[in-house]
């Protein structure tokens, strides 16, 4: 039964279209596994079990009848909390919320339940999505799959350890600083943050700010390139979104690492790192970097990157929050009101010196990228600190900014809109995951998939970079 | 000599291909009609007239040696003042770079040249582009080519009149809250608005906003998808572009007008239109409307469209102008200074509102789109005024809210980013052209010049509804 449930979503999908698998025996392993490791990390909230379960045998019904099949025919999955599921409890993870049960399906769920994938339950996040952690007031922290005492990362830290413990075998995340990639590297899983667009919302409130966008997170890059193909979409209600395949994101193409010129920072030049992980960094690089056809450590100019995220990022604070902020400022966590009236405190002045940043920023990137097919960076500039602190206040004892400063290594590529992904290159000598943030060219998206396949498979064959197991058995009660 | 110049871009070209005519006989005629017409109008400023002379001589040579020849080859083209010119004085109208000479073209102008087009001149703009009128400083005002004592409209109002009066047969144009389509309805010319992206810039300092874009003009549909073939690009330097095909723009698609469900405005339910354009635009409508499969009077919500154009106007001019302000206020005219001033008095809050308002905007146009084809409405409210004047400040008696609100008509569509031309439709009864609006779809481009190709055969078919020609006499010195 364990063996199933680790299986890769790709092959239990094969499994299912060749009648090997039913989706209910499927469902019913995911379930056994839910129960036996969520109670020590709370990972999965609200659930639906019975209709899952009804979708599973109509799913089983539809295998034997010789039906034609969607791409996640049979699949569970996972929702992070941030997205809303018809007839399930969303939360946000906010009190105002707790007993939330939105009418309908967004787009992506919808999108994901057309696809033929089958919603188990919901995620856990920070509330508001706010903070790289996975805690708030309605479900409490999730705890790090490697370690429960230790942070997990967030927003869609649920949807991480969930798929790190293959208690679900896809899940889906959503990005705005560092929200897929953190959690994929403190869980030795992969997030993909795609292109702006490519994962269209009907819901972003601001139409043209390219900082928030919706993903997809697996075990390996193949099974996250599968939910990809039914998370992708052209629906023009939001501005970002155009003419897309969604089948050409199914899976990875072909990449031939041995032509790729890659470019490899400790720190794109502007973060703070701790030196644990600059040293983790480079022992790890030097173990691969041969493969290419080029490895230079170089970096694009991040200058105004910090200013520009700050001023972007409260721009969504302040679009979000208003209303709830001025009504309900009491229901709020201190993140969330310190970040809305920091965002008070900036003018249009300050909105458009930190736009023109982050447009000097993009095109910095496009001309780094003529020389460069790939960046890799760590994912996380720390190893997951203990569960009961929602952020890092010091880095090699230097003080941060603010409570987002630690999230530099991502935020910085958010604001270009370039495509990122973390992926998993082993564990740190804490024992926790540790990974690698690979940044490719503008709309890349699929050139990047490729190549983080690629890599993924010459990372598997050495046990230094090979994707981490968490030990189960120290999780089961 | 005056029929050559009078002929269509498209025939121009033709001929020019067949042999029939020689780019340098073109050109020529080109020049003696702006000697005899400019001197009254104003309309093209700084001028390479040996260089276009070297380029038509070359452009024969290839015609005569049987090369390959690119869509605008021959093709005379005026560039608006405030596109970069390699080698040619680009003045945005301001005091600050009266002798301005820029070392290379700008992406656009670039793209027009390697099409084959040969830049003569630049076209006058009120400085910076603020307003809508076509007067500054430098270049002082462009006169209206039916009536040289009122305005031409603005900002691309030089190459509205360049066009009007066939002293070229292409000109580019740009637009924010209406500067290609007020000047094009003035003139009794073709201005197209295009969707962000399509025409890539890499010198827009706000990446993520898409109120400004550059299109093209002529005095045809026809003419102007053939100067947009030149203009459209695949240039990731700006974030809005994306793959596009050029060809594809070069000549309008089909289109069956009996097919089309069309909704009809004066006013968008949120604009004050002078009482005189009211019954203009519903007596032209009566002429023609019968030939849509529907014709209704509707419009969508325009809820919040002042003060979002206001708030993300106000975020371009922070961002273009903070460096001149803060050096050289006394050298920027009160349009600018005022607008600036305006902008410092915007909150971070304000402009996250008016980025909400005017997403809500763009869906609420989405699901207009669902029950119509394409809407159209009048593109100015008010005749053209006297040349003294820079603005409207009555309608219909009541006062306006600053400057820029005679453009509602227009800025209430480039907010969404939905694309729109105007085209003639006639004379108003001051014998000024009557101007038609026509917005389509998102991302609508091609379905909308197919539309307004097929609609202008319609409307020249009725001397009530077709293009008007200048009285030449009157103009020439």
């Amino acid at each position: 039964m364990s063996e199933l449930v680790e299986t890769s979503a790709v092959e239990l999908r094969r499994l299912i279209g060749t009648r090997q698998l039913s989706p209910v025996e499927l469902l019913e392993a995911c379930l056994v596994r839910i129960s036996e490791v969520n109670p020590t990390l709370n990972a999965v909230t609200a659930m639906c079990v019975d209709r899952a379960r009804d979708e599973a045998k109509a799913a089983e019904t539809a295998v034997m009848r010789g039906d034609a099949l969607p791409p996640l025919h049979g699949l569970p999955v996972g929702i992070k909390d941030l997205n809303e599921t018809g007839g399930l409890k969303t939360t946000w993870g906010s009190p105002l919320f707790a007993d939330h049960v939105p009418a309908k399906d967004e787009r992506m769920v919808a999108g994901v339940r057309a696809a033929g994938a089958i919603v188990v339950g919901k995620t856990n996040v920070p509330e508001w999505g706010a903070g790289a952690n996975t805690n708030n007031p309605v479900w409490g922290p999730t705890g790090n799959a490697f370690d429960p005492a230790r942070i997990c990362g967030g927003s869609s830290g649920g949807s991480g350890v969930a798929l790190a413990t293959s208690m679900l075998p896809i899940c889906t995340g959503s990005d705005t600083g560092g929200s897929l990639r953190i959690p994929a590297a403190f869980s030795g899983i992969v997030g993909y943050r795609p292109s702006p667009g490519l994962v269209p919302s009907e819901r972003r409130g601001l139409g043209w700010t390219a900082l928030s966008v919706v993903g997809p997170m697996g075990r390996t890059v193949a099974d996250t390139c599968l939910l990809m193909e039914g998370m992708v979409s052209d629906d023009s209600r939001d501005p970002f979104a155009g003419p897309v395949d969604p089948a050409a994101f199914g899976r990875p193409g072909r990449c031939d690492l041995s032509s790729m010129r890659v470019a490899f920072s400790e720190d794109l030049g502007f973060t703070p790192v701790d030196n644990r992980i600059r040293a983790t960094f480079r022992e790890r690089v030097d173990i691969f970097k041969h493969i290419f056809k080029t490895a230079d450590w170089r970096a694009p100019d991040m200058e105004g990157a910090d200013f520009a995220f700050d001023t972007m990022r409260a721009q969504n604070f302040l679009a979000s929050h208003k209303d709830r902020y001025e009504k309900h400022r009491d229901k709020l966590g201190p993140n969330i009101v310190a970040n809305y009236e920091q965002g008070l405190t900036f003018t249009a002045l300050d909105i458009a010196e930190g736009h023109k940043a982050q447009t000097k920023l993009y095109r910095g990137f496009q001309d780094f990228f003529r020389d460069f097919d790939f960046l890799i960076t760590p994912t996380v500039p720390v190893p997951p600190f203990p569960l009961d602190e929602l952020y890092v206040t010091h880095i090699n004892g230097e003080p941060l900014r603010h409570y987002f400063h630690w999230l530099a290594l991502t935020y910085g590529i958010t604001l270009t809109g370039h495509p990122a992904l973390s992926m998993p290159c082993g564990l740190e000598p804490t024992g926790t995951p540790f990974g690698l943030q690979v940044i490719g060219p503008a709309r890349g998206d699929l050139k990047l998939l490729a190549f983080a396949n690629a890599l993924e498979q010459v990372l598997e064959g050495d046990a230094r970079t090979a994707r981490p197991i968490p030990d189960l058995s120290r999780l089961k009660k």
